[in-house]
């Protein structure tokens, strides 16, 4: 089956609504600091979530000034001058929406933090409103990112799966192919074939790179690392654009909300 | 707490529209025999849910005609000439949403049949939603009608409540003093006022009645049965309008998907 992250989203977004209504007024603060296509794009949606959830959002130039906000993003990538291990370092624990920073990680590497990075908790809420069993589970991992497959490990360990990892070098197939969940965040179109993974296999893809190998006109389309002939094998399968994106940023919001009421109750 | 009912019932909306898209494309049938400003707004509301929802809404003049679809709704109060119950009875079990007939109430009773009457199944995803515990709480309930207070009383016993029902003639107060979840079906504007119930308690109020005892300017506001003095004592309370009502049209949805799941797999 296809999921429809979008829909999901909607689910996510009413929910968060909810928790946001019982709050005082929430404030996102998000450091922008490089523009192009695609970071503009990811800013914007944020925004316009924000503002469907209630919450406001400003503008601010680092996170020196974000710190009057309830939460704050330090949108990546970062220019080349800025150093985004000193910068990400500087939100504070409670308003770290994307749980960014070392001291974050941390936290919730432990088991101990109100916040899931959201990539990964946009997967976890994926299974779970699918009825799929994470527990037991043996899921692989393609790709040993910040933002997707290092927090996916951690999260995906305290769910009780049997985790292993792909990462560069290695030879994906021999890991995913008897996966029952397979978690790609590579960048890398089509880095998952159909013959990689078994039947009835969840795949969901957090991989996102513009491919240049369509014909002309369709150039620049976003897509994922699974080949879409995937999808025949898999009982779940997320799509790219459309999949486990529009969660992973409901989740932010989730966490906005979490923190506070974990911090600030 | 004030329960927010119309954000709750976004929530639930979307959780359809999730199992909407998954489906082939859903038919409901409107019967409307009577035409007032309640019943109108009543209809209207619904349409524009099922719109919300992708669902195709068809109007019917009779039962016999809604047949073609694959959920009936029978808009009460039929005119006075139509006998109800040889009309409700009418209504295949798998198409009738809200559990109206004699055939399909009976099924839901013995706890057999994936539809739950709206109103109730409304107050146990309040409750849920907002972790409040049903198993082993003591329930009163207020009315004893066709659409809240008697399908109420099988739910709540069902979830493992203790349920004491108050019709007619009986003493209200001596009922819902000591109840941790007090449900309210009457229609009697102010019934239950706030020294009936506990420090904590948690009100459903399904009750609606027009209040004429308003200055002029205000006639023809739609009351519950609570006294709104009782969200003070309340750990939740849900007001009329904008509580229970919303979160049960949308349950209406839900049960639609659940019959469909169920008898057309």
């Amino acid at each position: 089956m296809i999921v429809d992250g979008r829909a999901l989203a909607e689910v996510l977004k009413a929910e968060v609504r909810v928790e946001v209504e019982k709050l005082s007024s929430l404030t996102l603060a998000v450091i922008v600091n490089v523009s192009d296509a695609v970071t503009d794009s990811y800013v914007k949606i944020k925004k316009r979530v924000a503002g469907e959830l209630g919450v406001t959002v400003v503008d601010c130039a680092s996170v020196e000034e974000a710190l009057v906000a309830d939460g704050i993003i330090l949108q990546l990538p970062l220019p080349p001058g800025m150093d985004v291990e000193r910068e990400k370092n500087k939100i504070p624990i409670e308003k770290d929406v994307d749980v960014l920073s070392d001291a974050a990680f941390a936290a919730f590497s432990n088991g101990n933090h109100p916040a899931i990075p959201p990539v990964p908790a946009a997967m976890k809420y994926i299974l779970e409103k699918n009825n799929t069993t994470i527990y037991g589970g043996k899921v692989a991992i393609v790709g040993y990112g910040r933002l997707v497959g290092k927090p996916a490990a951690v999260l995906f360990k305290q769910l009780g799966a049997e985790v292993r990892v792909a990462d560069k070098g290695d030879d994906v197939g021999a890991i995913t192919r008897d996966a029952d969940i397979v978690i790609l965040g590579t960048g890398i179109a089509g880095v998952l074939k159909p013959d990689m993974v078994k039947d009835g296999v969840a795949i969901l893809d957090a991989g996102a790179s513009v491919d240049r190998r369509l014909p002309a006109g369709r150039q620049g389309k976003v897509v994922g690392d699974a080949d879409p002939a995937c999808a025949d094998k898999a009982s779940l399968f997320t799509p790219v654009p459309g999949g486990v994106g529009p969660v992973a940023i409901a989740e932010i919001f989730a966490n906005l909300v979490a923190l506070e009421r974990h911090f600030r109750p």
